[in-house]
């Protein structure tokens, strides 16, 4: 995992905002860089997002330092001041601006920062920058049950629970991002964060333009429980180390690679979850907001835990997303263990034997494949809704 | 319970369709009346929505026959046969036309009527009308664990479980209706139903658009689990035999008033819950969206299942719901069991005991109040989320 792009350090320690694992990364490029970012839509949303989304527009982004175990949002001008000291402090130990470094934090909201842990935090993190991305992998994360990574290089992608995902050598660029989230908020933490940097040289393309296409087929194709947190951000930064210049689609292509396999590692490992459920809509003028009403829809998420070939309840959740279609034009399939089985078509149920279809559901990856007539297919990733769920986010307490 | 309004009479027969209660109910008017309803907006929707809807809009409604045990839904043009078969039975049972008798459909969704069931059950249930409306009551439910009824008569609402239901005289006219529903969608089961009855005089007035205001702030301000049903109607019916000629507001006020009634009946019967969550917001260019927001969002209605005081989850939600608002603004109360909580305020946490307010919200009544500047207040009903939703929804198989 220590194949990373040419041209960039990370860190992570420990300063005491959480129990056992860090709390404090850097992650910083070290020649200067081509930056862009998506942010939150949230209206309630933290100090640091504001932050970064000027530190991008001002077009000089080098660097991102991040906290968890305190989301500083509802922390009012304080919290402000505090995601400010927190990109002069990374700023001045490593040779920059503030307005070259990007601040995120995820954690519990309405707290303020413990700033001289924060600071010593800071303090030490720049002095131990290496090529190991472990340490600030482990810093971002929260209740997240394993780290999400994924790296393409040589044309191979790999990630994190890949089986040769120890590849220690590749020609050419490479694309390397990092992500957190289990759920879009977990318990009173916040937070889907994505850093994704790469040595390909991207000067002269929009890259801002670039990544906001790739989020919207990736991380925001992605849903866990239809919330959306106060400090979600995902950052990329092309620094051209590589001396290999991208075209436009072939940055593209790769970011997307990059990007959907985090957002289906958050989404297979979402609070509860025992499996990925991939929904694919073709047809109708939204396919992507008929996707996305299935998997959001309660009734879906508990029928795929139950592993209960349930059509009806994915017809109810498509009709009612408010896109116009004929009913008599639908066909749907679910596939699992390399199994296809047809449960809807012509506008009549389909004849399937439901325990051997509700045996295939147990798999941990689920593929529903709703086409209403011809026409764009969208894609979303979301998991199932079982008992853990509850258990989480009702079991703790404020 | 048997006082109903004048001029009305009720029946409920058992033909097979489920399993040991009532599954065929007819309501009539005995003199011409005015009517209205409202319908599913889902896409995918029963041949019986489609039926009402039309011969609501011919004018001449006087009846409604409703099934359970089976939605008639995705059943094709054979479904469409079966619901004119139904109203035209009726109709020659009460002697009518078919275009004055609506029809209600709830239950399983993909297969076809058993008409010699139901032919025989309606033939039985238009000899059997009478005053007592609790046959008919009993056939329009499904999973529903209480039966949920709503009259305002002498200026007084009582309702299912209230400690004066058995009121059985009042002067002047009355508005009795009665509902089902637990989840948006029961296991696999369609559709929220509402009739409502009234002896009042609606000659003159826009009854169509009466009820869609009314509904607009009662049904429509209630949500289980996000979810709309393929069958939902809700259908009103005033006769006038009462001889008493309602204004305008008078008639509205009255219908809201049982219709909020019963949509709360339904939000606290919401399938597995274990209380009534009432979400005011004032303020912002659309309290209502915020409000909905709040009371679909998994997180908020876990933290209520777990009595926890979670205002980052409300904010969150609040946020998330893509209208403007200052967050620096917002004051976020809890009221139940006769307390009242201020969570947040001034854009800050308040200071609270979090072990005292979460012991009130272990109530089955909690009104969360968030208060975003001056402006009109929205309210929204809605149920906390818990294991039981889970187990009613997971555990059933297609």
């Amino acid at each position: 995992m220590s194949l990373i792009p040419k041209g960039f350090k990370f860190s992570g320690v420990r300063c005491g905002l959480k129990n056992k694992r860090n709390d404090i990364g850097i992650v910083v490029s070290e020649v200067p860089a081509v930056g862009a970012g998506v942010f939150t839509t949230n209206n309630v949303r933290a100090a640091c997002v504001d932050h970064s989304r000027s530190v991008v527009a001002e077009g000089k982004l080098r660097a991102v330092v991040v906290n968890s175990g305190n989301a500083n949002c509802c922390t009012g001008s304080q919290g402000e001041r505090d995601t400010e000291r927190m990109s002069e402090l990374a700023a001045k130990g490593l040779g920059l601006e503030p307005d070259q470094v990007a601040v995120g934090s995820t954690g519990v909201i309405g707290h303020l920062l413990d700033m001289g842990k924060v600071e010593q935090g800071i303090r030490e993190a720049t002095t131990k920058l290496g090529d190991d991305p472990r340490p600030f992998m482990d810093a971002i994360l929260t209740t997240d049950l394993v780290e999400k990574w994924a790296r393409l290089a040589g044309g191979e992608l790999t990630w994190t629970q890949c089986p040769n995902s120890d590849v220690e050598d590749a020609e050419g660029p490479i694309v390397y991002g990092v992500a957190k989230g289990s759920g879009m908020i977990a318990p009173n933490m916040a937070t889907m964060l994505g850093y994704v940097v790469t040595d390909y040289d991207a000067t002269g393309l929009d890259l801002q333009a670039i990544l906001k296409r790739v989020a919207d087929r990736s991380f925001n194709c992605m849903t866990v429980d239809g919330d959306t947190s106060t400090n979600d951000m995902l950052i990329v930064l092309a620094n051209g180390a590589s001396g290999i210049h991208a075209s436009e689609s072939e940055l593209e292509d790769a970011l997307f690679q990059v990007c959907v396999s985090l957002a289906k590692q958050i989404a297979r490992d979402g609070e509860g979850a025992t499996k990925l459920v991939e929904i694919r809509v073709t047809g109708t003028d939204d396919p992507k907001k008929i996707a996305r009403s299935i998997g959001e829809s309660p009734l879906v998420k508990t029928a795929m835990f139950g592993c209960d070939p349930n059509w009806g309840r994915i017809l109810m959740a498509a009709g009612k997303a408010g896109v116009p279609f004929d009913s008599s034009d639908i066909f749907l399939k679910v596939s699992a263990q390399d199994e296809e089985f047809v449960l809807f078509e012509s506008g009549r149920p389909a004849a399937f034997d439901a325990k051997r279809v509700s045996g295939a559901l147990k798999s941990d990856h689920v593929v529903i494949d709703l086409q209403i007539g011809e026409g764009d297919t969208a894609t979303v990733y979301t998991c199932d809704f079982g008992y853990g769920y509850v258990r989480i986010n009702a079991e703790y307490h404020t």
